[in-house]
């Protein structure tokens, strides 16, 4: 399982806090925190705290004071990305690309050029999708332009769009749908990832949502998500799904194991 | 979700000593208990506590003076399984006929008699399946030969045969598969049931376990369980699970009104 920690995001009060008092504690003390958890990238995030490109690279130039996880780089801006990949110490994931022609022309290229993985959202300028098709047929644009512009099959991310279940219940089902139709684009297929906490907003049992949803997703197929890695219970129920489908072999102490190997 | 409370078994210790002395108390307890948690069938099994009909049949009558849940008659012995239907006050699930003709021609007809369901366990005298396609091909035979003698699919139960992920671990995502096969048995499919604690069994992570297969095969096609029903956090997984589904409407107290209704 490729685990993002989602926390340090300028969306959370106290990383908007700190990126407008230039505060490095409260960064680096997440950047620590889910390195220690077992993140395998740190996504940043400068929400609505700022529109400073300089601002985003502080941001991740305190992470890598502290902690060697590699970034994911969490922004809307081609501009932005390419000024954070410049400063990235260690490959990146690019955190995304839409389906849309211009925005694969400008972030693909740049995936390439620095070493880095990408994201790609399966949405475009018409919207969201609605149903399972949209997604896979978004997802097969995003997958045959990576690959044709040179990136393996492990450096790309497909996003299906999870949306909440309070207002869009039947999405869930469609992504968990998609997920299992991305699994049959290629061999070995890519990687696919979901924005996990977007299931649960607005809801009373957020832990519960989140980690049941995610279980149902590894089932389908998914092997990334960015999410709260804090959250030991659902980081244990993730690990127990996947020794379930046999992608680690069984031990009577399988949860130490996994957090063990990634530790090394 | 129908989920049958597994808890009134002569493998218990507690339910084998209130074999042995008659106790009623331990049985009515057990009864009460799962009840209230939301059962729909309670199962009813002697374990290796007797091998007299009569404390089986005294069993069940001792359960059902104390609750009208039906009862799960959990058995290998036809005889004993005709006994318990002529007792049963209400529709009962036959626990369980597999997938042998002789077994069949026999577990059925008392079926259709006494307007019972049954759970079809797909092994026969082969021994138990290694692989998706056997456990599909018994499946199968038992759903052809259950509808040809008149039971509808709403009253057959196809159980995959779950086995302990400690010593079996890559028969887990063979059942998983099994079920997503059966649900293109027929539409509407049967009903697909698993012994859950099956896969947890000797493990150091039981609950855990028992909660992401059972997630992991809700989201395959599974609708029912024989489980521990008093685990609530067990029973709150498998209604997110059917939430995200969209089998149960949303609102944000899912879990309060799935339970209400059951109460109903």
């Amino acid at each position: 399982m490729i685990l993002v920690g989602e926390r340090i995001n300028g969306g959370f009060k106290d990383i908007q806090r700190a990126i407008r008092e230039k505060d490095k504690s409260i960064i680096q003390h997440w950047a620590k925190v889910q390195t220690d958890a077992g993140a395998d990238y740190l996504d940043v995030n400068m929400g609505a705290a700022s529109n400073k490109v300089e601002d985003f690279i502080w941001m991740i130039e305190t992470v890598q004071e502290v902690v060697s996880t590699p970034i994911s780089i969490d922004s809307n801006k081609p501009a932005f990305i390419k000024e954070a990949l410049k400063v990235c110490k260690k490959p990146a994931l690019i955190n995304s690309t839409t389906a849309d022609k211009e925005k694969l022309d400008q972030i693909l290229p740049l995936a390439v050029e620095y070493g880095a993985s990408v994201v790609g959202v399966c949405m475009d300028k018409k919207g969201a999708p609605q149903d399972v098709n949209r997604r896979v047929e978004l997802g097969a644009t995003i997958f045959g332009e990576a690959i044709e512009k040179g990136l393996s099959e492990d450096r790309i991310f497909l996003d299906p769009v999870t949306m909440p279940l309070k207002f869009l219940q039947e999405q869930a089902a469609n992504v968990i749908e998609a997920i299992r139709q991305f699994t049959l684009l290629s061999s070995p297929p890519p990687h696919i990832i979901v924005g996990l906490s977007n299931i649960s907003s607005k809801t009373q049992e957020v832990k519960l949502l989140n980690r049941i949803f995610l279980v149902m997703c590894i089932c389908a197929g998914l092997d990334a998500a960015i999410c709260d890695i804090t959250d030991e219970e659902l980081v244990n129920s993730a690990i127990a799904a996947e020794v379930i489908l046999s992608k680690h072999i069984y031990s009577d102490s399988f949860i130490k194991a996994y957090k063990e190997s990634k530790k090394k």
